[in-house]
């Protein structure tokens, strides 16, 4: 196994001297945390979603971020269309699939993403994960109805068809390689991060940052994931009740650092 | 008179059990906010407003929140056809008029949910409500200008009319009854509540959270203004300034409990 | 020099009297925050897009704050409609061209509007003023890539051709007067500011609350970055990472006053 707490020290390292401009199409609930989680992280974010000007954007951006939690017609145009044009340009993707499995519009949109974008990496709960896999199963809302273990068949099964790095989020995280190879386990994290909304999409974004500073997808959906529950859990020591959680989240981090990875990182 | 705090203490056990899947269509404003104070107090909240997705959400959802904060052209299709599709599985509807008097988009909106969606419960500021009642009255911006007991006559009409079980918010809220027989007067909160967006936002939505738990739209909507009013009261002794009123309001909706009820709710 | 923090306070002491409605069409990401920016100063804000509404939103309204932070046609439309109008009605217009420089479509409706709604005021940082003034320097996202002080010769011919009073956001801000002969250098804030999302969006959201309030554009236009200025120092004695920030940021708006603005404005 690789050396991942390593390599995630070196990468937010070179995040914060680069300060990477991550694009992001995401929905209006988190557009406003996603903001401010890759600002804290290190990186620059924008959000543009206007058909008009998405392809402009993906030009001057590092990664981009497509998060489908609402949709409607003209945002899932702009989303294919900034998808395409990043592949083309060789900048990494990241999906979410927020609530795939839920209703037919967002497997359908997510489907499409995959086939038109062919993201670097797709992170999503073990629900959204085994709806793109299968699309069959009904997830409850955005929620995860299914734990992260039994959904890594799927994930593996996905990762070959699509060529994508597969991250499940849950209890235990599960980031599988494009090959479907390499199952690499990260066990941060801390149930608070539940009780706000935004913490997945937080992820995604975050994902976002690494993938703008490593072209090793599996490095980068790892690193994303270790400074995302590390960060939960330092913010966990510093609060108990969600609004006090959320603010601590944000200073966690800024705040996140080599010794704090190194301490409490859990790769499996 | 029922025991109202016993309802409020059963039915938030019931929501924090049973994490009731809460559809919203809501302002652009608030959707963070609301997700949150839903989550906060225990539900489960999902966020959908495409016109190709919103019958099925509505279908998994246990309740729809539906505020017109921010409206265009295509969400208020999306509203009346989740709205029609929540009434016709029977699931409760809680309607925000947000702004309603203000302009005749807003006003002519709130009106036709109330004919097609027939909301169970109605939640307004004395202005809004005065504005569904007369159509005619001019409010401020999305502020109440009026008191709240000025407008109790023109709810009592209002429900009589459409059957709807109507609150009004402010320094004491008034929860009338869908027969208008009953008036229930909730005497909770703290002036800070007026200083941060979304507050009464939020009572909607938790509003919604109950009676997706109790089929009794009196006893539900009475609850939400509990929960709400009793939190503001406990987030009030906690921050003097809205930033920390914010963060302290969403922890107080986390840890409201049987105690904090039975000690403060203010019900005449 | 005039007294502009006798003027600042005189005014933020007006629109704690007055409540004046700040009409907001501005983006996604920050509605919220610059919502609870302009609560937290002492003003009402209403945010209202709809192409049906807006006319009678700025009626109601004592100034509008138009923002291209996320654009589509429909918001596009909407904003020109409720510049003119604010424009015939003679309520002040600020304008807030995020990203202008970065894509052809933000550059253009920046300058639609410019042509439209002859903003009062237009608030930018520095990389936006000169796209604007320009129409060439791509820029970096949403971040200034150019000091404010390069930008100030630009601005000026800004203003001498527009007939708007421009504010060059940056570690310094500088105020250009509409006959570009005066210029302005407020001197406050801290780092932490550039760590959170929208500090900007709200700096142009407080100068459309001093613009309801003062007929001098100069002068609100000042007061508009004294008071963020010093609100941002006030937060940073309190917080050293971005989440605690933000929330001593929206408390530091509610409590600044006579006596921080005295201590601490630097006005050049």
């Amino acid at each position: 196994m690789q050396d991942y707490p390593a390599i995630t020290i070196q990468n937010i390292h070179t995040i914060r001297q680069n300060i990477p401009l991550v694009h992001n199409i995401t929905n209006y609930v988190v557009m406003n945390t996603t903001a401010n989680a890759l600002l804290s992280v290190g990186a620059s974010p924008v959000m543009a979603h206007a058909v008009e000007e998405v392809e402009e954007m993906v030009e001057l951006a590092s990664a981009l971020v497509i998060n489908i939690g609402t949709l409607s017609d003209k945002w899932i145009e702009a989303m294919l269309k900034a998808g395409k044009s990043a592949r083309q340009n060789k900048k990494p993707v990241v999906l979410d699939p927020v609530g795939a499995g839920a209703t037919g519009l967002r497997t359908d949109t997510a489907v499409k993403i995959l086939h038109e974008a062919q993201p670097t990496i797709v992170r999503g709960n073990a629900s959204e994960i085994l709806a793109l896999a299968q699309s069959e199963l009904k997830t409850r809302g955005v929620d995860s109805t299914t734990s992260s273990d039994t959904a890594v068949e799927a994930a593996r099964a996905l990762a070959r068809k699509t060529g994508s790095t597969v991250t499940i989020s849950g209890k235990v995280d599960y980031i599988i390689s494009q090959d479907s190879e390499t199952v690499v386990g990260v066990n941060n994290g801390t149930p608070m991060m539940g009780k706000i909304t935004g913490t997945g999409c937080m992820s995604t974004a975050i994902t976002g940052a690494f993938a703008a500073v490593n072209q090793n997808a599996l490095q980068a959906a790892v690193a994303g994931m270790v400074v995302m529950g590390v960060a939960g859990e330092m913010a966990g020591e510093q609060a108990n009740a969600p609004g006090s959680f959320q603010t601590a989240l944000l200073d966690a981090l800024y705040q996140v650092n080599e010794q704090e990875i190194n301490a409490r990182a859990k790769i499996q």
